[in-house]
C-alpha cells in the first residue's frame, strides 16, 4: 500500500459539484462561495489517548471526529459545506483502519451533505486526526456565544452526563430552527459548568441554573461537568417558545460577567481543560 | 496555565476585519468572501518525528507547519487569506513552546497577510500540529496540476535538494506572476521524482528531465528525490518566457501518463511516502 493508492481510494469518496469544481488529488481543493453567504470554520482534533482509545471502533473515530467540528457548525446555525481530513496513523494500523475510518466518516458526511474536499495524510506513532469544516448560513443570521442578555431563559437540547466513547450527534438541524430567535448558543463540548462560564465571559452576564435534564445511569457531576454531550447550549428571550426536545435550566441574571450558580451555589468551571490536570 | 488563558493570548494574535467578522473564541470563525473569489482550502500536518525533530527550534517549527500550506496557495496562484491552526502539545512543554511556535507563525503569517482565525488546542503526547489556510483567486484564475501539454516546457523555482529541518519559504510572488501563464503548477514538497510524477498523471502526459538545479553541497540524488524544497515545478507553453529565479529543466512529451526519464533513463518516483519504508 502505497500513499498514492490511498489518495486514490479517497479521492473516489469525495465530490465535486457547482460548488466544489476541484477536490482530492490537487495542492488545493477550490470552492465558489454563493453571493449572499457568510461562511464558518471551525477545526476540531481526534487524539488516541485523549478524545478515543486504541481500541475504539474506526468507524466510530471516524464519524466522531466529523460530528467534533460539524457540532461547531450546528451550534452557529449553519449548514455544512464541505470538510477537509487530516489523518495521521502508524503504518501498522494499515489500509484496513484508514478505510473503516473513512467509510465511518464518510457516511455521516453524506447524510448532513457535507462534501469531503481534501485534507492530508501523514505517518505517526498514534492515530491522530484533525477535521476542518466550512458551513454556511445568510449573512448576519450566524447565532454566536455572544449575544445572551438579563432576563434571557437558558436551555439545553438533550439530556447531559453522556458517557466516554459514544457516538457524537451533531444538533444541525435545532442549530437551524434557532436562528433569528435564540440570542446565544454554543455546544457543549468540555462540560455545562466550563461551557457556560464561557458564554457568559462572552455575553458579560452571569447565569443562574436551577436544573439539568440528567442522562439515565448518569450523576449530576457527569451532567454538569462532563465533556462528551455536544448538546446546544443556548438562551432565549422570555416570550419566544423553546424548540422541542429542548429543556429550560435556567436564566441569564446581571452580575460578575462569567459567574454561574447552580441551585444557589457558585459553580465552579471544572469542564475538560487539556492543560489543567 | 489553563486553556482558557492559551487561547486568550492566542486570540490576541488573531484580528478581524471587513472579511473575519469574528475570529478566535466563539465556536466558529466568519469569513465574507469577495463576489468573485473562488476560494481554495488546504490542510498540511507537522508532525514530530516526521517532519521535525523535537529539539527543533519551536519558532522554526510555527513557521514551517504554515508555510507547508502556504506552499500549496502558492502552487494555485493564490493570495492567503486566512488560516485554522490546530496544535497538540505535551502540558510538560508548555506555554513556552506554544508562545515560540505562535511568535514563529504569527510572524509568517504577517508578512503574507494571512489571518490567524481560529483552530483548536489539546494535549498529546508529541507535538502534533495541521494548519488550515484559505487563499483566493479571481474565478478561474486557479492553477493546477492537470494543464501540461506535450510541447510544454518544464521549470522549476530555486535549487533543490535543500536539507532536513530549514526554514520553508512559500513562493506566493512567483505562484501569482505565473497565473494566467503557466499551463500547470505544483509544489515540490515530496521530492522531483514523485511530485514529476504526479503532475503527469495528472494531466496525463510524459516528462523528460535533461538536468536540475542543485543547493550547494547537495546530492543529485536529494536533488531528485529530497522532499524539502517547497519549490514551485511549472509548465511554460514554449512562446512564453519563464520569471527570474527559475530553471528549465525538461519538457513534456507525448507518452505514458506519469512516465518520466532523467537524462535518457527512467527516473523512479522514490520521494517521500508516508506509507511506504
Amino acid at each position: 500500500m502505497s500513499e498514492l493508492d490511498i489518495v486514490e481510494k479517497i479521492r473516489r469518496l469525495g465530490k465535486r459539484g457547482p460548488r466544489i469544481t476541484l477536490g482530492i488529488g490537487d495542492d488545493c481543493a477550490i470552492y465558489r462561495p454563493r453571493p449572499n453567504d457568510e461562511l464558518l470554520f471551525t477545526a476540531d482534533q481526534s487524539i488516541e489517548g485523549v478524545h478515543f482509545l486504541p481500541d475504539q471502533s474506526p468507524s466510530i473515530i471516524g464519524h466522531n471526529a466529523l460530528a467534533r467540528s460539524l457540532s461547531d457548525i450546528a451550534a452557529m446555525g449553519g449548514k455544512p459545506r464541505f470538510c477537509l481530513v487530516s489523518l495521521a496513523t502508524p503504518p501498522e494500523r494499515g489500509a484496513k483502519f484508514i478505510d473503516a475510518f473513512y467509510r465511518g466518516l464518510i457516511t455521516l458526511a453524506r447524510r448532513t451533505k457535507t462534501v469531503l474536499a481534501g485534507g492530508d495524510l501523514a505517518r505517526s506513532d498514534k492515530i491522530y486526526c484533525d477535521v476542518m469544516v466550512c458551513g454556511s448560513t445568510t449573512r448576519g443570521q450566524a447565532l454566536r456565544r455572544s449575544g445572551a442578555r438579563a432576563g434571557d431563559l437558558l436551555y439545553v437540547s438533550g439530556r447531559l452526563g453522556k458517557p466516554w466513547g459514544g457516538r457524537i450527534e451533531p444538533r444541525l438541524e435545532l442549530g437551524r430552527a434557532l436562528r433569528g430567535r435564540a440570542t446565544s448558543c454554543m455546544d457543549l463540548s468540555d462540560g455545562l459548568s466550563l461551557d457556560l462560564h464561557r458564554l457568559c465571559l462572552a455575553s458579560a452576564v452571569a447565569a443562574v441554573v436551577d436544573r439539568v435534564p440528567i442522562m439515565p445511569r448518569a450523576t449530576l457531576d457527569r451532567a454538569l461537568h462532563g465533556g462528551e454531550d455536544y448538546e446546544l447550549l443556548f438562551t432565549l428571550p422570555p416570550r419566544k417558545s423553546p424548540p422541542r426536545g429542548t429543556t429550560l435550566i435556567g436564566a441569564i441574571v446581571k452580575g460578575r460577567a462569567g459567574a454561574v450558580q447552580f441551585q444557589g451555589q457558585p459553580l465552579v468551571p471544572r469542564g475538560y481543560d487539556h492543560f489543567v490536570s
